[in-house]
Parts: C-alpha cells; sequence; structure tokens
C-alpha cells in the first residue's frame, strides 16, 4: 500500500527554490507554465503522486495547485484532474514560428512512392498481434546486426521462391533501405582501397550522391536498346545495376549481357550490386529472374519493401556473396539496426501469404492504370511513345525532340509534379538524353487517379 | 473474372529452358527444388496460377506438378496445395553449418537491458492500433529527416513535463539509439574541424569507440567523489556527460559543477552532450532535471526508450540547440530514418499516458530488486560497498583492493556474466581505478531474479 503511489498517476519535473515549500512550489510550477515548458493543457500529477514524489506533505501540494488554480495558471476539474489552463498560452517565439509546408502539386506523378492508401492496415496489424505474441523476449534486446533472424529466414524463402534468389539467411542483411544498404556497401568498397563504382546513365541521383559522399568516382556506361553496355567495365571495383527493370528506362538487361556482367565480375573480382527495388510488379509475363541466381558468389541483391508496402517502414535487405556478408554485417554495426517489432511483423506477413496476396492485388491496380494510361494516351497524345511499360509503377513518355522543357512546363501548369528524364541521367553519360517524361502512376490514391490521368493527357495534347 | 488468377496464390520464378515445355518445366523445378532454393514445406502456387503467370497451358503446369509429385520432390494433398516435400532435404553447405549460439552464462547481470519480460506487449499494440487508425496515408511515405511530427510533438511534451527539458517539436531528432545520435553529433563536429571531444573517467567504451571512428579524439576528465571535474575543460569543441546519473558509477553531478560545464559552454562555444539514458528511473528523491534546462542554446539533450521500453525498438532522440538542429537533420539524412510505424505508436503510447503507467511500474518493480540486493549484500559480504544506488538499473559495488579479478572469477563460477568496473574506464583516465563490479540488476526476469542474488551473494561471500 506504501508504495502504490509508484505506479499511479503520470511524473512531473519541478524543483521548488527559497524559503517556504508552499511558495517555492508554486512560483516553481508557475514559472513553468508561464515560460512554455508546461504546455496548455498538460496534465499534471494528483497532489498525492506529486508529494510523495518530491517527499513533502500533500497538502503543500494541494495548497499550490490551489494557489494556482486562483491565479489562472491552472484549471481543476472533477474527474479530469488538475490541468495547465488553456488561456495561458504565450509560446515561445520557436513555437510560434509556422511550420514550413512543402508545396504541393494537385497530382504527384513523380515515380518513388506507391499508392499509400492501399496499404494492409488491417493485414499488418493481425501480423503484428500474431508476431508479437510469439516473439521470445529476446527478439526486444539489442539485435543481431544482420536483423532479426526470422526476417532474414522468411526473406530467404520467398526471394527463392519468388525472385529466383539463392541464398540462406546467414548471408542477408536487413537495412533500413536500399540507400542505407548502399552506404554500407560504398564504405566496404573504399575500405578495400576503391576508387570507382561504374553505374548507369541512368538512374537515381540521390544514389550517385551517397556514392560520391562516401568517396566513389560514380562512372556511367553507356546505355542503347539492350540496356546497359557492361563491354566499357574494366578496372572498376563494382557496377550498380538494376537489371531486372532499368530505372528509370524501363527495360530488361539483354540476356548476353547479364552474362557479360557476370563474366566481369568472376574475371576481376567485381561486385555487381544488383538494384532490385521493383521487382515485384512485372506485368506481361513472369518477372526476370535476379541476376543474383546467376552467381550468388558475385552479385549482392538489393530489395526493399518501399515499393510493394510503404517507405514508411524503412525495411530493404541486401543478399550478399559470402565473402562480403560478415564485413557488411560489420560494417552496418549494431546501432543503426531496424526496429525488431517491423521486422518480426515482416516476417509474419511473409510466412502467412498475406504478402503475396498484397503484392498481386497490388500488381492488378497498377496493371490497370498503366493499360488506362498507354490507351488514353495513344489517343489523345499520338506524338507521345510510352515505353518501359511491361513492369513497375512508372513509364517513360518519349517526345518529339527538343519538347521535353515545354511539356514539364504544360504539366506544372495543369498541376502535376512530375520529372523529365533528364532529371535522371548522369551529368557523365555519354550520347545523347532524349526528350522524355517520367511518369509513376503508383503514387496518386485510387480517387484521384483519375484527374492525375486527365491533367497530365492535357499538358501533353496541348 | 480473366483477372480474378492475378490476386490468388503465391508467386514462384521459375524460367522452363530447352525443347518441350512440360519437359522445361519439369527439369525447372526439379532444379529448383534439388539445389535447395525452394525449401522444404515451400508451398507452389497453384497450377491455374502459374500457368496464367507462365503464359501457358493449365495442363502443361498440372503435368509437371505430376511427375514430380510421382519422382518424390512434391506432395500434392487436398486442401493443402502443392508443396516441396520434406524429404528431398539436401542443405547447401552453408545452411548446414550449425548456427553460432552466444555462450550463455545462466544469470545476466550486466547493465544495460531492462527486464524485457515486462515490455508491455498488449499495451503496445493497443496503441498501435490506435495510432495505425488515425495515421494520415502519408506518414507512411519517405519521411521528416527529423522524424515523425506526432512523435517529436509528444517528445516535447514529455521531456518538458518529466525532464525539465525546454524544447519545442522542430528542434528534436529521432535516431535509432542514442549511439546513432552520437554517430551524427560526430559527424558534425569533425566537419567543424573538431579534433578532440572531452569525455568521462568511467564511460561505455562503444560510445569511445564510435567517437574515435569519427575522427574525435576522446580525452577524460578527472573524476571525484563530486563526479566529473569540468575545470580541465578548455579548448574541446564539446563534452560528452552523464549528469542526470554518472555510468556507471551512479551519482549526480555537483550543482556547482553542473554550472561550471555550462558556464564553459557559454564562453567557449563549446557544446555539451547530456545522455539522459535512464533519467526515468530515480527511487529516493524526484529525479535531477535536465541539464538542458539549464542552458537549450548549448547542451544537447539525448534520451532513449532503450531502457524505459526495450533496446529493441531502437528508438531515441536528441534534443538539439536552435544552432545546430537543422544541420543535425541533414547529416542524418532520410535514409537512416526510423521505421514511422513505431514512431506512430510511440507518441500514441506517450499520450495516452501508458508510457508513464509502465515508466512508474517499472520503477517500483526495479526499486524492489534494488533493496532487496542491498539488503542481501549487506548481511552476507559486509566487505562490499554498494554505491550509485539512488537511480537507474545498476549499482557499483566496491570491494577491497585488489580483489576485482577474484570477484569476477567467482562470478563466473557462480553462473553470472558481470562485468568488473575497470571494463568501464577509459584507458587514458587519470589516477586510480578503484576495485569494484558493475552490477546491472534490471536485465534478469522476474523468475530468475532471486537465483541471480543467490549466485551473487555465494560469489561474494567466499
Amino acid at each position: 500500500m506504501a508504495e502504490a503511489w509508484a505506479t499511479l498517476g503520470v511524473d512531473l519535473y519541478v524543483e521548488p527554490a527559497g524559503p517556504g515549500l508552499r511558495r517555492g512550489l508554486t512560483d516553481a510550477l508557475r514559472e513553468a507554465v508561464r515560460t512554455g515548458r508546461l504546455a496548455p493543457g498538460t496534465r499534471l500529477p494528483s497532489s498525492r503522486t506529486l508529494a510523495v514524489d518530491l517527499g513533502i506533505a500533500r497538502n503543500t501540494v494541494a495548497d499550490a495547485y490551489a494557489d494556482l488554480v486562483a491565479e489562472g495558471w491552472l484549471t481543476a476539474r472533477q474527474g479530469s484532474g488538475t490541468r495547465v489552463a488553456d488561456r495561458t498560452v504565450t509560446p515561445p517565439p520557436d513555437m510560434a514560428r509556422p511550420r514550413r509546408e512543402r508545396t504541393r502539386s494537385a497530382y504527384d506523378l513523380r515515380p518513388g512512392t506507391p499508392d499509400l492508401a492501399t496499404f494492409p492496415r488491417a493485414e499488418w496489424l493481425k501480423a503484428a498481434r500474431r508476431a508479437l505474441a510469439s516473439a521470445p523476449n529476446d527478439a526486444l534486446d539489442y539485435g543481431d546486426p544482420r536483423g532479426r533472424v526470422e526476417l532474414r529466414t522468411a526473406l530467404a524463402g520467398y526471394l527463392a521462391r519468388a525472385r529466383g534468389v539463392r541464398t540462406d539467411p546467414e548471408r542477408i542483411l536487413i537495412c533500413s533501405g536500399i540507400t542505407h544498404g548502399l552506404t554500407v556497401l560504398a564504405g566496404i568498397l573504399r575500405a578495400r582501397g576503391a576508387h570507382t563504382i561504374a553505374v548507369e546513365s541512368y538512374g537515381l541521383p540521390p544514389h550517385w550522391r551517397l556514392l560520391t559522399a562516401a568517396g566513389l568516382r560514380t562512372a556511367p556506361l553507356p546505355f542503347d536498346e539492350r540496356g546497359t553496355d557492361p563491354r566499357e567495365l574494366t578496372g572498376q571495383a563494382a557496377v550498380l545495376l538494376t537489371p531486372g527493370h532499368q530505372f528509370p528506362m524501363g527495360g530488361t538487361l539483354h540476356r548476353d549481357r547479364r552474362a557479360a556482367v557476370v563474366d566481369w565480375a568472376r574475371r576481376t573480382g567485381g561486385v555487381v550490386v544488383e538494384d532490385d527495388y521493383d521487382g515485384e510488379f512485372r506485368y506481361d509475363r513472369q518477372p526476370v529472374g535476379a541476376l543474383q541466381g546467376l552467381d550468388p558468389d558475385h552479385v549482392v541483391f538489393a530489395g526493399t519493401a518501399s515499393k510493394s508496402l510503404a517507405p514508411g517502414l524503412r525495411l530493404a535487405w541486401l543478399v550478399l556473396p559470402p565473402g562480403l556478408a560478415e564485413e557488411a554485417a560489420r560494417a552496418k554495426g549494431y546501432h543503426d539496426t531496424c526496429g525488431a517489432l517491423d521486422q518480426l511483423t515482416l516476417a509474419e506477413f511473409l510466412n502467412s501469404g498475406a504478402y503475396d496476396r498484397h503484392v498481386r492485388a497490388a500488381r492488378l491496380r497498377y496493371r490497370r492504370r498503366r493499360d488506362a494510361l498507354v490507351a488514353r494516351l495513344g489517343r489523345e497524345a499520338p506524338q507521345v511513345r510510352a515505353t518501359g511499360i511491361a513492369a513497375g509503377l512508372h513509364v517513360v513518355l518519349r517526345l518529339p525532340p527538343g519538347t521535353e522543357r515545354a511539356a514539364l512546363r504544360a504539366a506544372t501548369w495543369q498541376g502535376l509534379a512530375l520529372h523529365g528524364l533528364h532529371a535522371y541521367r548522369h551529368a557523365d553519360a555519354p550520347g545523347e538524353c532524349p526528350d522524355a517524361l517520367v511518369v509513376g502512376y503508383g503514387t496518386p490514391p485510387e480517387h484521384a487517379w483519375n484527374g492525375a490521368l486527365d491533367a497530365l493527357c492535357a499538358a501533353l495534347s496541348e
């Protein structure tokens, strides 16, 4: 009974100063409210709780509270306890500053984010409940730098079945995004003395920037209708590729070139990094198997839940060759591991089949969007040629030469957030960059999709 | 109807090769099972689903499945579909390797991890349900590098109320651990040209190592009965302190020294990093208010959910001075942010009062353990003096000179995992290191606590 106080109520830090306990406590509380440290509406502990916490008489606290209620700093109401009064708001200057909002377009057609309205919230919570019910206590401890073994095991099975990846759980590294994984890999390559990594002529500038920041020069390979040309691979330490679905051009790396890349890696000991960012989304035929399946000893396979579920989960994975797995786990370290609960939940989501169901439903929705987009543009903007349409959550719309900037202006005018192909081209890429728009059709929620399509057609048929 | 296939079943990657579709598919599936890519028990898609996915006739798939069932590679059972047979296990050498288990002692008395059996799983799930029900869709997108605004707002209120921290949500940075936050800070300090950071004579070697790895020399300050002595602070760029509860010695920084540290920071522009790793756990009087409250413009306050809830959440926070907040958000970047769902859940957990309830219940449990520990040792090992007992999840047991190594050997013999004080002493610390044991009493689950205490008493009364 004497200890019951300890578990009731809320914590309040207050340091009574000066002579006289009641006066000191009243002053300290008033000061905390006046300066905004205690925000309006904040619930204070009961006088009994605070008295025990402070080691003073309960009446002293009750008197101080009563003084401050009388002064208007606090309010006391039956049932809701004592709270900081609302009308004492004098926010410090910092808090009065209006929050900056990124200017938003009416429709976001930049690639990279799936339709977040379709995130399977109820299914995810069910999986979280099952995962947490069966998790051992030590799943909540500081974890293995590679990530929870439950998730690595589930991924090893899933990636083998659905993507043709050859691995075991020991060689999987859970990270908080493909960018996180690339940062880890770049650090290892630099530590081995590497200076240059080959990349594609088209790709994600943030990836190039993080590689540069890690001390690696990014050297783009030529690109043609069969995809990225690996013939210029020579002494580079590694090559970063999107063989399953070139980002953003959309094609699949030709099988002769897949073989050539693997040959290069075997011959030189180079590392191939396969960014399989949206391998789950292929519409017209079977997904291309992972390049990693050709040579698990030289290819790093990188996948993510950012497109198939949501970027906010911050869950991605590297499948590493035996010679890199331990080094990568050491380089990642235990301090930037991902939350255990989401890892356990994703493992349960995969094992229960909910992931397959979700991906297949999403694939159908996105395919319908792609079909509608291609059909509408064929009718209303025949000068535009949609390419890279067999997979993924975006298409490339080829434009008549010299019209990309005008098309972007028209799109902005129509309320669209949209990038041109030039935004994804490496500054050192050889050859010419065709004029084109990169249109992500995954992002708009279902109710906004038709409006987005109307706006795009209006921009392109002007 | 024609599209219904797309959302049913599971995905399977298989690439039929050679002449004859049935033969090619059979060979490809057999190979996938034989090499272990498809693990025993893996469920295959229905013949209908796979046929549509591959764009071939359903009978071809059904025939291939039938062949492989006949050969014993697959099993087909009414209701559970077609699966990879169990008896075909030929794991590749990698998978056959026995998993390495860290050798475990019977009782873990190393500090750092709370009793994970008391993690409030049901309350956490309730909070997750409420958080996910009310979260906007864009909470699931790539987020603000500082972390979700809901959590930063909840923390600003909680830390002000419970720890006397003065801040607003704009200056809070969510990170995946205090180590993560220190890594970000170390990078900023290095980029500003700093070479040295003052640390305490006793502390966490992993913190020192990460600071060293970031390019900062760690220079320990002297330590005496009033805590760490700041008089040797001169031209260092920053100082890392545990003023509320010195780790591991357990004392509180004397108030004159608190003032001196803040004076130094104001005078020199130095940065004070306040590691408030276990500020929630104080037993005998009110928690000491955060040093940050004395000068929010020069003190970085670092807190964590690792002790109050569980390390596996990977959630911690920095409260930054205005001059560091934007730089820290940039340095952290968006790629190693924490999962949005756990952030939203912790915000709801704080706002609903569940956090206060959990902390107060835990405080009571840990105080009882501490009381039992101190009482037992007083009776059974009177040569040992327990210090630093007013707060936290560990005590320091001072030993007669020259007996630390013998005591550690006796503890190991009794099945205890335990560290001596020397393990937490900086190699360059001035003066002598007393002989002592650092005993974390938070980690053992309730049912093991009495056994752990018996073993400790047995080790020390030998």
